[in-house]
C-alpha cells in the first residue's frame, strides 16, 4: 500500500471537502490509499452517524463512496498517463453520478472498509466500483462516475 | 402544504437518523412535507458542507435525497391505503438503493429545495424521484428505491 493518501496530494483549493478535505476541521477527513490495482480506505463512524440506533445512516456511506470514488479516479488518471500523483497540470475529478445499493444494515461500532476498482477509464471520465465491507461482510456496493474537472468548472 | 413534517410522525426508534431524526442533536434534521401530489423539503447548508469553497459537497446532497426519499415513501404508503400518517401498524421505509446525478455545482449560500414525486408504489417498495433546485435551477436529480422495513430488520 502506498504510504501517502491520495487526498494528501490535493492542492489547497481541493482540500476543503467535508468528506475528504484535510483542511475541513468539521469534516470526515477520509483518506484513500492506492494498493496494487485497487484503492482502499478505512473509516470509523462517529456515534451520531446513525440511521437507527446501532447502524450507520446511508448518507454517510454515500459520502464515503463519493470521496473514495473521486480520489480513486484522480489516482487512476495519473497512473494511466504515467505521471506522478499531484504533478501539474492537475488531474482532478468530480462526481457526475453516484449509485449505492445498500445490501445489509451497516454496524456503527466497527471499522468500515472500502475497496475501489476502476471499471472504465478514458481521458475525461473514470467509472469506479466500490465495495464497503465490515468484517468481510458486504454492506454496500457503489459506483461513481467521475469526470475530469474542466478549467472553467468554478467560474 | 401539510403543516406537520413527515419525520415528526416517526416513532422514537426512527427519530435518531443523522439526516432527519429530530432526536439527533448533531444531525441535519431534514423536514419533509406533503404538498398536493408531491413532497417538499428545504435545507440551508452549513458553511462546512463544502466540496470546493462556495459549493455544496455531494455527500450532503445524497444524504438529503436519501432521507427525503424514505420520508416520501412512508407518506405515500399511508396515503395509498387511506390511513393516517403514523398510525399503527407502522409503515416505515429504508433505502435499498439511491442514485444521484449531479447536474450543476450547488451554491452553499442559498436554500436547497427538494421536490419528491412517487414514480412507482407497491405494497413493499416505493420508487421516489427527487429534484434538488436552487433558485429554480436544477442542481441534482435523484432516485431512491425504498423498501418497507421487515419486522426482523434490526434483529
Amino acid at each position: 500500500m502506498e504510504k501517502k493518501a491520495i487526498q494528501d496530494y490535493y492542492t489547497e483549493d481541493f482540500a476543503h471537502c467535508y468528506g475528504c478535505g484535510k483542511l475541513n476541521e468539521g469534516g470526515l477527513k477520509l483518506k484513500s490509499y492506492w494498493d496494487g490495482n485497487e484503492s482502499i480506505a478505512r473509516f470509523r463512524p462517529k456515534w451520531y452517524h446513525i440511521a437507527f440506533p446501532g447502524y450507520v445512516y446511508g448518507g454517510l456511506i454515500a459520502s464515503l463512496i463519493d470521496c473514495h470514488g473521486t480520489g480513486t479516479a484522480a489516482a487512476a488518471a495519473y497512473k494511466l498517463v504515467g505521471r506522478e500523483m499531484g504533478s501539474e497540470p492537475l488531474l482532478r475529478y468530480v462526481t457526475a453520478s453516484i449509485r449505492v445499493d445498500f445490501k445489509k444494515p451497516t454496524p456503527i461500532d466497527q471499522e468500515l472498509f472500502l475497496v475501489g476498482s476502476v471499471k472504465k477509464i478514458t481521458e475525461k471520465k473514470v467509472i469506479v466500483s466500490i465495495e464497503l465491507t465490515v468484517n468481510g461482510v458486504l454492506c454496500a456496493q457503489g459506483e461513481v462516475v467521475a469526470v475530469k474537472i474542466p478549467d472553467n468548472f468554478l467560474s
